[in-house]
C-alpha cells in the first residue's frame, strides 16, 4: 500500500495547506498542477480539512461535481534501498496494490491489512491525493514501519504551502513540528525549493511578527509568493490575500526547470 | 443569531482567560466589569474552561447560585458595512433573536438553525457571555459566513487577558495563534488597548523566558498589570499571583477615558 | 493516593519522553535507572504514548513479558508544609494506600475516590510509574487539589528527557508549556540538573534551528547528552540517533554525586 502517486516524468509536488479560508482554492490549485503534469500529494493541517470539506459541498452542488477521475493511479511504494532490513515490507499489501484503485476513477478501495484512517476527504475528492496526520500515526506500529513525513520529503522534488496561515507560519519560523505538514518542513533540506504563499486577514498580516516570520523563512532559503491587496473573505480590504493560483503554479514550475517542457496530459 | 452583546454606552470588552487557577476568579471579574457598565465577552482557552466549570460548582454550592440574570440581552449582530454581499446574513435567525433569551434570567434557549456547540459554560453562567473555539468553527461553513475572531476584534474597544498563563504568554510573544483567543490577539491592532495580567506558579514566573516574553508583549504596545507576591494556590510563596480584581478593573477603565463616567446600573 | 514512588535513599528521577521512535527504549532506560537504585517517574507526551504502547506489544511477544514486578511500592504523598490548609488532604485515600498495589507484582488496583484516567500504560508496564497529561487535569477539581506539575518538580532531584524530539525541543527553547512534561520544565529551577537527549531523523537534526535550540537549552543550564551518528529507524544514515542508554544512565548518575554509592537492589 503506497501513500505516493505513481512515478511520472512530471515533477513530484507536496502541496501543504493550512487553516486559512483560501484553502477552499486548494483542490483547484492541485488540479492546475496536475494538468501541468505534476504528481501532487496534498498535506492539510487538521484545520485545513474543515475548509476542504466545506468546499467539497460547493463543488458537489455545482453541476460538474468534484470527480474528475482517471488522473491518478497508485502503485506500490518505491522501496528505499536499505541493507539492514529495518524497513518492514508489507508484501501482502503490495501484491494487492493493483486492485487498490479503480483504474477509471482513481477511487481507492479498502485493502486488506490497511489501517483505518479518516477517509472522508479521500472520498470527497477521488481525483486528489491526501495524506493526513492520522495516516502518519496509523501506519507506524513498530520498528521498520514507514515514517510518512520522511517518505514524503524523500519523494518530493518541490514543496509548496498554499495557503500558509499566520499560525503555521509562526510554527515554521520557530521550528515547531506537531503535525505531518510541519514535520515534513522540519525534515526538508535547503537544496530543494520550498515555496510559501501567505494568506491572512489584513490585520493579522500587519502584525509586526508577520514580517519577522516571513524574514526568517526567507533566510532559511524558502521562496515567498507574496500576498495581494484586495477585499478579503472577512469583508476587510487590505494586504493579506493569497496570490492568484496561476502565479503559484508558475512559481512551482519555475523552480523545476525541466517541468515546463512536460506537456503531456493526464499520465 | 449574534455572538455579541447588545450595544451600550459602556465600553465593549473582550475578557480572555487561560489555563491558570486564577481563572476561577474570571466570573467575578466579568461581573465587576459589567457593574461598571461594560459589555463583556469572555473568550476562554480550552484549558481555562476546566477551571470555569469547577468554579461553577463552587458558586452553585454557595447560597446565591451563579445566576444573577437579567443583566444581558442579546440582539442581532451589528452588520458590517460591506458592498460585496460576502457577509452572509442569517435572516431567519435574526427574526427569532428576541426569543433567544429569557428576559428575566438571560438564559439562552436553542434557536432554529443554530449550530450546536459546547453550551455547558453558557448554561452554567447564564449572566455571562462566552465565545469558544468550537463556536468559531461551527459558524463557518462556507464563503460569507462570519469569521468570529475578526468580528470580535472589530467589535471590542479593549481587550484584557486575565489570567495570562505562561503558555499563552509564550504563544502571544511568538505569534502563535491556534485558538480563538490567540487569533483575536494576532488580529488586534496597536491603536486599541490590550491589557495582560500574568498568573503563574512562582517557579514558572522566575524562568528567564517569562521576562523575555513580557518584554516582547510590552514592545508590542500591550499593557501589563503586574503579578503580586503572596502564597499561591500550590502552597508556594512568591511572585506570580494575578493582580487584585479591582486593580484589573481599574486598569481597564483607565484605558477607556469615557468609561468611568458611565454610572448607570445593569443595562 | 500518591503519584510519587516511595521515598528511597536513591535519587528521585523524572524521565520525560517525547514522540520519537527512540521512546521504545524508555522502559529499558527506566529499568536501568531503577536497577541503580533510582525512583523513576515517567512523564510521556501524548505522542510518546503511541510508541510506549507499540513497544509493550513487542515485550509481551517476547518470552519474559514486560512485568518485572515487585520493584515499586507506592506510599502516601509527602505532604507539603503549608499553614493555610489549601492543600486538600485526601485522607480516605491515604488510609487505603497500602492496598493500592499488589506487593508481589506492583500492579495497582483501583482505589476508592480515585479519578479515572488513561490507565492503559500503567497496566501494560506494572513495574513502571507513569504520570500523564490526563492525570494532571483529572486530579484538579477545586482549590486545594494537587497541581501535579508542581508536585513532581518539587519531588524530583534530577530530570532527564530522553528522547527529546525536535518539536518538544523547540517548545522548551521557547517557553511553550501545553502539556505535563513541558510544564514541569517551565517550573524547573536552574539549581537541579536537567539532562536532555535529542533524537531525530538526520534531516531534522541538520535543520539550522536545531543548533539554535540546543544552544538556548544549554544557556538555560540544561545538560546535553549528544546524539550519535548511525543508521536511523527511517533507514537514513547520519547524526540524530539518541545516545546509548548506558551513557544516559551515567549522565544521570554523574549529576547526583551520592547516587553511585547506593548499591542495594530493588527497594
Ligand atoms: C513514526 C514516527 C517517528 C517519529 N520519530 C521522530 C524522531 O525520532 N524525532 C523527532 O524529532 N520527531 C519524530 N517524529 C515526529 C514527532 O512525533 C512529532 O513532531 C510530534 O508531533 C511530536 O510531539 P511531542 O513533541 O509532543 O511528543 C516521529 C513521528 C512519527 C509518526
Ligand atoms: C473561518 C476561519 C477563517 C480563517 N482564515 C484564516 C486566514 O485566512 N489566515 C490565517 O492566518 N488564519 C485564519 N484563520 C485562523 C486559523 O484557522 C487558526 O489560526 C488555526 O488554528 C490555524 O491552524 P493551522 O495553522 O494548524 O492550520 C481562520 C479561522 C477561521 C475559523
Ligand atoms: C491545576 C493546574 C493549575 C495550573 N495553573 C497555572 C497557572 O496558574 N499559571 C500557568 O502559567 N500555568 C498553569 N497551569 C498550566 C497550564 O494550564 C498549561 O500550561 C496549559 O497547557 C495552558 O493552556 P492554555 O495556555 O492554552 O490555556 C496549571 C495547570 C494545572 C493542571
Amino acid at each position: 500500500m503506497s501513500w505516493l502517486p505513481a512515478p511520472s516524468t512530471g515533477p513530484r509536488v507536496i502541496l501543504g495547506c493550512t487553516g486559512s479560508v483560501a484553502t477552499i482554492k486548494v483542490p483547484e490549485l492541485a488540479r492546475k498542477l496536475q494538468e501541468r503534469g505534476a504528481s501532487v500529494v496534498i498535506v492539510p493541517t487538521e484545520r485545513a480539512c474543515h475548509f476542504l470539506k466545506c468546499q467539497a459541498k460547493v463543488e458537489m452542488a455545482s453541476s460538474r461535481g468534484p470527480v474528475r477521475g482517471g488522473l491518478v493511479s497508485f502503485i506500490k511504494p518505491e522501496r528505499k534501498a536499505t541493507d539492514n532490513g529495518e524497513l518492514r515490507g508489507s508484501d501482502s499489501d503490495d501484491q494487492n496494490s493493483s486492485s487498490d484503485h479503480c483504474s477509471q476513477c482513481g477511487r481507492r478501495t479498502p485493502i486488506r491489512g490497511r489501517k483505518q484512517t479518516d477517509d472522508t476527504l479521500k472520498s470527497l475528492y477521488p481525483d486528489l491525493n491526501f495524506v493526513l496526520d492520522s495516516d502518519e500515526w496509523a501506519v507506524w506500529n513498530g520498528r521498520g514501519d514507514p515514517i510518512l513525513h520522511i517518505q514524503l520529503r524523500d519523494w518530493a522534488q518541490v514543496m509548496v504551502i498554499a495557503p500558509l496561515d499566520a499560525n503555521t507560519m509562526a510554527k515554521l519560523a520557530q521550528g515547531l513540528c506537531d503535525n505531518l505538514l510541519t514535520c515534513i518542513v522540519r525534515a526538508w533540506d535547503s537544496v530543494r525549493p520550498l515555496i510559501f504563499c501567505p494568506a491572512m486577514n489584513t490585520h493579522m498580516y500587519k502584525h509586526p511578527l508577520t514580517m519577522r516570520h516571513t524574514g526568517i523563512l526567507k533566510e532559511l532559503g524558502y521562496i515567498e509568493v507574496c500576498v495581494m491587496t484586495k477585499r478579503l473573505a472577512c469583508g476587510d480590504v487590505g494586504a493579506g490575500a493569497m496570490a492568484e493560483l496561476d502565479n503559484i503554479v508558475n512559481a512551482v514550475m519555475q523552480e523545476l526547470p525541466g517541468a515546463h517542457r512536460v506537456s503531456h496530459g493526464p499520465f
